[in-house]
């Protein structure tokens, strides 16, 4: 009895389109299991004349004013990417009043502060489960399920492509260059892959997943983010030997201070525990709540099937309280402001590789720098797979002992200037979880 | 300014007492978060002489009516136990249009046609968020964010007793008696701990995502449940031999023609699932939907704070709709009937286990009758661990290859009249998930 719900659809692309697939095929499973009865009434794309499965030709329009204005659009679904025009059509539905479903992280970790005080102003929620780890619902999980608890902590493996990548460095022994042409030849890497390598796409879900967190929208200027360029197949060996395994982590520690930890690097974690054996394109997140308890999501952190997954779910939420004159919590920020701990307080054991001219005394050297600032080493180690003992460049691994982040870099920029060391050392940190 | 919805409260055991605590100690963070606030009006409980800690004396009755008919209960939690007082409460609750939170899997699973009816009946939901794997929320999931899934498969370890039980039978080498003892002494069993070690506690559990997944309410009595009872030092000695663990295991398979696959077994899985490294007294479901690919959650699936956190999820969702005169969307089966495959018809390969008397020829004894029901046999193992190679009786092992659990009893049945077979034999899938 009910009728059908009308959606605008901002993008036909990969999860566009795949939203379109997973609403037709279980369109009754769906209505018989919620009641909600949706339909995508007008279509926004780039290129009229590109072939598209399914929908209906005269559904599409290059013109996103014409979907978001439709009388016929109760809810808009973004799902074209970038911050701009994505950001005018996420903006003009919700000053409409018109409920926003979005899968786009950049969009909301960039310029979340304006959107979500569009949201609050015309009581328009925006939904954004596609936005982190696919098909994993980990954004209700943490706003709503995990809504009565204090969450202490959080790490996640959140980008799939520099994830396959540390893999094939790691089980095929591949170079990461190598690695990177395989993920872009698969299609796990897009043509331009920046934002996958040098950490931000990780990074923008891991802030968003900490506003849900923590109630304040954060600034991504304040987030330290380094990615997995600078990650060798030396590395992984030695971490391999160690007992450890190269993952790239977004961090989140609450302090009992109330201050917040987030970080995204490329880090060592043990083979022990259970993110280190997430593999491939897969997401996992973990998440200590104080009443939960430790617990960890893992599904499917992107593609069309999955994301579409996602999406839809938020979308028959919209409908299901829309059918009933209501609306779903959608997240709002409720703290003023960050308290991000700032990075050079942060503190864990590290592994650095310094590139070395190998000469007599290097070891002592280094070693003693570090000894002047206070830093304790719990080991070092010269390269794992050296072919050429001989070779007059090496690089020598130390273990260092816990210490903050700022501390060790200032040590690190002194033990630069000896003349044994030919560039700036590469830092992993050894994360605990 | 909204002001504090009520709630009525019965049972004030582990986890009763654990949601108060919970709401007391993060009722800022919670009303930050949701715009909630709630507060508990009355408790019921069968001893009022108890100590209780935390809530006001004069809260307290022994007579849940009191608790349910209140003028200041907008929704009640039921936190009592049990099929038949549990039953009243929350049925007299759904006839008050009152929406009810619980934890109770028992009463769901065995009472479920009859409340849902009333539940549809008088347009107040069930949440059982608490019911199914502690923290973990996988009802949530299910229901909401795969709800445009086909859901293809789950596969659960969700009784924590019988998992740490088995643990320790494999890790420590205990027997089954001691291990459950060491279980009930550090309290994660029961006094009474038959509905967790014979499976049916795990069994409500899988029925109800079962329920969820297909919108059918199913009879107990059409669900195949084993426990791990017979599971003998032997046989952990003999799966960790052949690249197995054993587990507990609930699965559910959606057949290509629909029908559905639901069981809860001991059964053999592979070292390299992820789910044989789930120990102690965590839950894990793995679910694989037909957008979302697979996926896997995995926590605390009991205890006071994990279950609280689940029921105060709950009663936070409930709050959020019913302060916009709104109601979120419980489960009701949209599907008349069943259509559970008979477990006849299930196939997988198996494990079994013969007490047989060691005289040349039981081998082939026991194969010719295998054959001449053309079951096949991928190998026949002596134990493991036999201290004495010369003891009168023996166990022998025969793997199967993949045939219906129907043929294979008959077959069985059979084979137990062969005069070297001592006892029944004993047996377990082996799963491929
Ligand atoms: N792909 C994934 O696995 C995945 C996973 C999680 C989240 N996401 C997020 O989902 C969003 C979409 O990703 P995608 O992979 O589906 O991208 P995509 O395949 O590149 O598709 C983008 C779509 O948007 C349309 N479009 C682009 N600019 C437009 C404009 N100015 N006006 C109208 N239409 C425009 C394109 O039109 P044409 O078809 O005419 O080119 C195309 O249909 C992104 O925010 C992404 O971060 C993607
Ligand atoms: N414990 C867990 O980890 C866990 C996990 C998931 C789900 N659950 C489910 O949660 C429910 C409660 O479990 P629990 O461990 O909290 O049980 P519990 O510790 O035994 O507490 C039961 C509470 O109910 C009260 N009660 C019992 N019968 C009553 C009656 N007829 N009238 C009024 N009050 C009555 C008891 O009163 P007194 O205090 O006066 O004895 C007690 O406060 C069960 O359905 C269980 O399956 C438990």
């Amino acid at each position: 009895m009910k009728k059908a719900l009308g959606i605008g659809l901002a993008g036909f692309g990969t999860v566009g389109s795949g939203v379109w697939e997973t609403l037709e095929k279980n369109s009754e499973l769906i209505q018989a299991r919620t009641g909600v009865q949706v339909s995508i009434n007008r279509i926004a794309v780039r290129d009229l004349t590109k072939a598209r499965e399914g929908a209906a030709a005269e559904l599409f329009t290059t013109d996103w004013q014409e979907v978001v204005n439709d009388d016929s659009v109760q809810m808009v679904v973004e799902l074209i990417g970038g911050t701009t025009t994505a950001f005018d059509i996420v903006s003009s539905a919700l000053k409409l009043g018109k409920p926003v479903v979005t899968g786009n992280k950049a969009l909301l970790a960039e310029r979340g502060a304006e959107l979500f005080e569009l949201s609050r102003q015309h009581n328009a929620p925006i939904l954004f489960e596609a936005a982190i780890a696919g098909a994993i619902p980990i954004v209700k999980a943490i706003k709503d399920s995990f809504a009565g608890n204090r969450i202490e902590s959080m790490a996640g493996i959140i980008n799939g492509t520099s994830n396959y990548i540390l893999e094939r460095m790691t089980d095929a022994g591949l170079d990461y260059k190598v690695a990177l042409a395989e993920a872009q030849e698969l299609g796990y890497a897009e043509a331009d892959p920046t934002l996958d390598v040098n950490g931000w796409d990780a990074a923008h879900k891991a802030i968003l997943l900490t506003s849900l967190a923590h109630g304040f929208v954060i600034d991504p200027a304040d987030v330290y983010v380094d990615g997995i360029e600078q990650v060798r197949g030396t590395d992984i060996a030695f971490a391999k030997n160690l007992g450890y395994v190269v993952k790239l982590l977004c961090v989140m520690h609450t302090r009992p201070d109330g201050a917040v930890e987030l970080r995204t690097q490329a880090s060592f974690i043990s083979q022990k525990h259970i993110l280190s054996s997430v593999n491939g394109v897969f997401n996992a997140v973990a998440v200590t709540g104080d009443a939960a308890g430790e617990s960890l999501f893992y599904g499917r952190g992107a593609g069309k099937g999955p994301t579409a997954s996602s999406v839809v779910g938020d979308i028959i939420e919209l409908a299901q309280a829309m059918g009933q004159g209501s609306q779903p919590a959608g997240f709002l920020p409720y703290k003023p402001d960050g308290g991000l701990l700032p990075i050079e307080e942060t503190e864990t054991p590290y592994y650095v590789r310094f590139d070395v001219s190998d000469r007599p005394g290097v070891v002592a050297d280094i070693a003693q720098v570090l000894a002047q600032h206070g830093i304790g080493i719990s080991g070092t180690h010269s390269p794992v797979n050296s072919d050429d003992p001989d070779a007059e460049f090496v690089d020598m691994v130390f273990m260092l002992h816990t210490c903050p982040w700022g501390k060790l870099q200032a040590t690190l920029s002194e033990v630069e200037k000896l003349d044994c060391i030919n560039s700036a050392p590469v830092v992993f940190r050894i994360e605990a979880l």
